[in-house]
């Protein structure tokens, strides 16, 4: 996917504000999500709604993305567990990548009221995930300590 | 730092966007650099600033907040280095723990015409950071695969 | 209602980007909600939510605000209409206003499996609402043309 | 411009939080400057930057939108000042009107050591900008009262 990073994502310090990779991951999530002719919020006619809630988020960031800027996204299907899909990304400016992250998301019931309850994920959304062959490097980059 | 959960802070799915837990985060790091008379953004005469760039930030979710909630921000020094500090939250509504997380940041130099410029952390700050005795349980949560 | 400016309220110019100031609204009047025992959203047992969509928000600005600053919002119940409340907003750094601004607010029911619907205030809401004597000045500032 | 809403766009209302709406117009008033071969931000040799902070932002909300619909978001120079610009939007999902704004916006001078100063509009730009034959319908929409 490719962002162009607007001006109200950047800070005082002229650069992206580090939560923003976060919001960038899940429109790559979701854009990936409705390339398979899925949706990430589904509703029944029992007003019972399928989701997908975070259960870890994490991001490194390797160099600073400004405003203007055209940031490709990339989405790797870490692990299709039974519950949970692991999704890895990578962020790149041509040849420079800006961070790596990684978002575990478990598919949940929303009843009106009960509390959100984690199931197994039904096989129309399982059957079209497939774990990518490469993985992202994921040794910490080389910024100081 | 109690942080009142805001409706903006919502999504569709009636909870708080876990985005925003970096942002509550980063609000009671700030918090802690103040209250140590510190700030995150100091700008001296020769236009030159000191700031604290993310190199990583992670969190895990446990439970959900929703909308007018209080929720209490505990952060803790958990590894003060040369050029880096490393912070970890624990998130709580009462006696629930919502989520945990990691904030690494570095000491850079943000000069007007030059790449930002990772730095030794300057003493009138180092000499205020203590590492936490009490490190929050770091282990996975029991969150379903 | 004083609000800390955050880090993350700033961009690139250095400044408050101009959205947040309606956060610092919304903020504000949730505040005065919960000031006299109401919710901005309260469900039924029947599933269906009164909540106060807007049809109209306006901002004026007139100086800029900066990271680390308190910033005084300040509400005035305008107009107490049938359906509809209109507030509006100071907000004030020591002697200096920063921006007026006016929130047009309509009572609705949303029905889980119906469109949005705008009703009369119920009593329990509009017996609380007091219009206020003073109003602020509504004339433009002096920004130039 | 089209837009499509994302996840973290909505609130626990189910549709898009209205301070996303002035989000989407600055994305397509900065569009409009790309297009004209122009940048929002334009920093000289000197240190000194033209940017363009707004005076005067609203918007009336007519019918809410939801995530992943796609809304078309329409600029119209309204006027242009010797030191303004005032921008029209509508927002559109097919044949439903959802909101119009209007951003009115000061060309500016950022030093890096002086309070921020607006200027006549730059010739450079203000050739390229003109105003637009149609004005979108400013009447107020026939929400109730």
């Amino acid at each position: 996917m490719l962002r162009r990073v607007q001006f109200s994502d950047t800070d005082m310090a002229g650069i992206v504000h580090f939560a923003n990779f976060y919001y960038y991951m899940e429109e790559c999530e979701h854009e990936y999500f409705r390339s398979l002719g899925l949706s990430i919020s589904t509703t029944g006619p029992d007003g019972v709604t399928i989701g997908w809630p975070r259960v870890r988020a994490s991001c490194g960031f390797e160099s600073p993305a400004r405003y203007d800027e055209l940031v490709e996204v990339r989405l790797y299907v870490a692990r299709k567990g039974v519950k949970s899909l692991t999704f890895d990304f990578e962020f790149w400016r041509d040849k420079t990548r800006l961070a790596r992250g990684t978002l575990k998301t478990v598919c949940c019931r929303f009843h009106p009221d009960r509390p959100i309850e984690s199931i197994e994920i039904p096989p129309e959304f399982a059957d079209k995930f497939v774990e990518s062959a490469y993985r992202p490097d994921k040794s910490p980059s080389s910024r100081e300590d």
